[in-house]
């Protein structure tokens, strides 16, 4: 078994990034600038953005945070957006989910310019992902299709299972996978919470993608020996064992399971970490005018 | 053995769309109105758009055929595209592909307003499916989700196969059939070129839709008893029992297929019908502004 290092692998491609910043800087080019909009004072929130904002700083991008009281019209919030997608210096941007409840999120989404949309939410560039046509494709199957490429682990032909459906993971992954082209080819299924024989399904599967977000709902017995398992619970579960109370727990049963597979991410440090690297990618990508010429 | 007879389905809800024209004319309401531009002389386009043509007469609704030639340069189709966008009194318009090669059918596609896109090729309208919001569905998976619920044929939870993966066909319905919802709900695996034990794994399926153009792929062995059967296929096949020295051929070898089976479509009568339905359907919707409003 070996454990897919996904903390290791994000500093790899973040040095990776800063060093194109560089040579960027170098040729006189301009630097990737990121900008974000966070809209009250949710902690979950709070934290996710200053933690795209550092990182931004550690590989040498400009970023600009936009704060919001919870009060905010959907209207000033829409303006701002707009600003946004004229204002040429920012190359890509983000608005922090979730939003107060009188604010309408799609609306907000769509608003966005499909091009700086580096979060990949806008419809826009879920249909182009489903098409196969150069897309911003949304962090976390962003990041699961980098760390398979990391680890080099064929998926041509293969039979993965996804476990949810969800527009954030499950779904884009699913597509991604039985895409035409390498690190694409799978066989996919997507179980979720109608399907039945899921455990007989899932325990055929040669990948499995769990993104349930249900604490430990995959069990050994739901596993194929030498399959290759993906993580992307972060459930935060009661624990006496920490400082804080609480744990951060994935959907797999790891000390049971990880024994009979040939890859798995543990949690946290597998598919977590990297996120935000995902979006810097994006972001390069932005920059760069890679999706969008 | 129940035949689903697309045929019969299809002029039913012409009927039911020609009343709904009739109720609205009557209440002085808007006709709606559908256009097509057609590009060249490809015998089977000419075909296609002349049924659209006609089967909107049918309905009661407007229709305008647009034709060009063939050495019809790209600008003059956009500026066509763009003059239907903002023409007020065309609700819904389609672009008969396939188009001549010195044509970007994709700027073209993305050229015309989802709002009036009721093809359902433009990526807003398949990311906004995919995302499950309102959204023009593409002619064969509306069609394909019209006939499993006039036959009521429930789809949660069951296991469904979907062979193939095209933009238009495959990986939409695998989209819906898996997407929350009734006639949704269904475990959904979608297999293609590239998957290995595909006689197995869809010899487990409770649905099939079958959607490879590959004439009679789907063999009794590849069927379990009792599974709904739907053909998608219509390869143009040699022929010495037709006059045209050519038959029309589904992707399931229907003789041995079709007695085991609890529901299943016949070629032609079967899925085909429903394609042209599906975009009277669409072109109902935006005149009513369901879609977008």
């Amino acid at each position: 078994m070996q454990l897919i290092d996904g903390k290791k692998i994000s500093i790899e491609i973040k040095a990776e990034i800063a060093q194109e910043v560089k040579n960027i800087k170098n040729n006189g080019g301009k630097i990737p600038h990121l900008a974000a909009i966070l809209v009250g004072h949710d902690g979950g929130s709070e934290t996710y953005v200053a933690n795209k904002v550092k990182s931004c700083e550690e590989v040498g991008f400009k970023s600009t945070l936009i704060c919001f009281e919870d009060n905010v019209t959907e209207k000033e919030l829409l303006s701002k957006v707009n600003e946004l997608n004229n204002n040429n210096g920012i190359d890509g941007f983000i608005v922090q989910l979730p939003l107060p409840k009188h604010i309408n999120k799609q609306a907000v989404i769509e608003a966005i310019n499909p091009c700086k949309d580096v979060d990949g939410f806008h419809p826009v560039n879920i249909g182009r992902t489903v098409l196969g046509m150069p897309s911003f494709v949304s962090a976390t199957p962003f990041g699961i299709i980098e760390l398979l490429k990391r680890y080099k682990i064929q998926t041509s032909g293969k039979h993965c299972v996804v476990l949810g459906r969800s527009n954030i993971v499950g779904r884009p992954i699913s597509i991604l996978l039985s895409q035409k082209g390498s690190y694409g080819d799978a066989t996919v299924t997507v179980l979720h919470s109608r399907s039945k024989y899921l455990e007989q399904i899932c325990s055929t599967a040669d990948i499995i993608i769990a993104a349930l977000g249900q604490p430990e709902f995959v069990k050994a017995n739901m596993v194929k020996e030498g399959a290759v398992v993906i993580d992307v619970g972060t459930t935060r579960v009661k624990s006496k064992l920490t400082k804080s109370g609480f744990k951060i727990t994935g959907d797999v049963k790891f000390d049971e399971v990880a024994p009979k597979c040939s890859f798995i991410t543990p949690v946290p440090g597998g598919v977590g970490p990297m996120t935000i690297v995902s979006l810097l990618k994006n972001t390069l990508l932005a920059s760069k005018k890679e999706i969008y010429s």
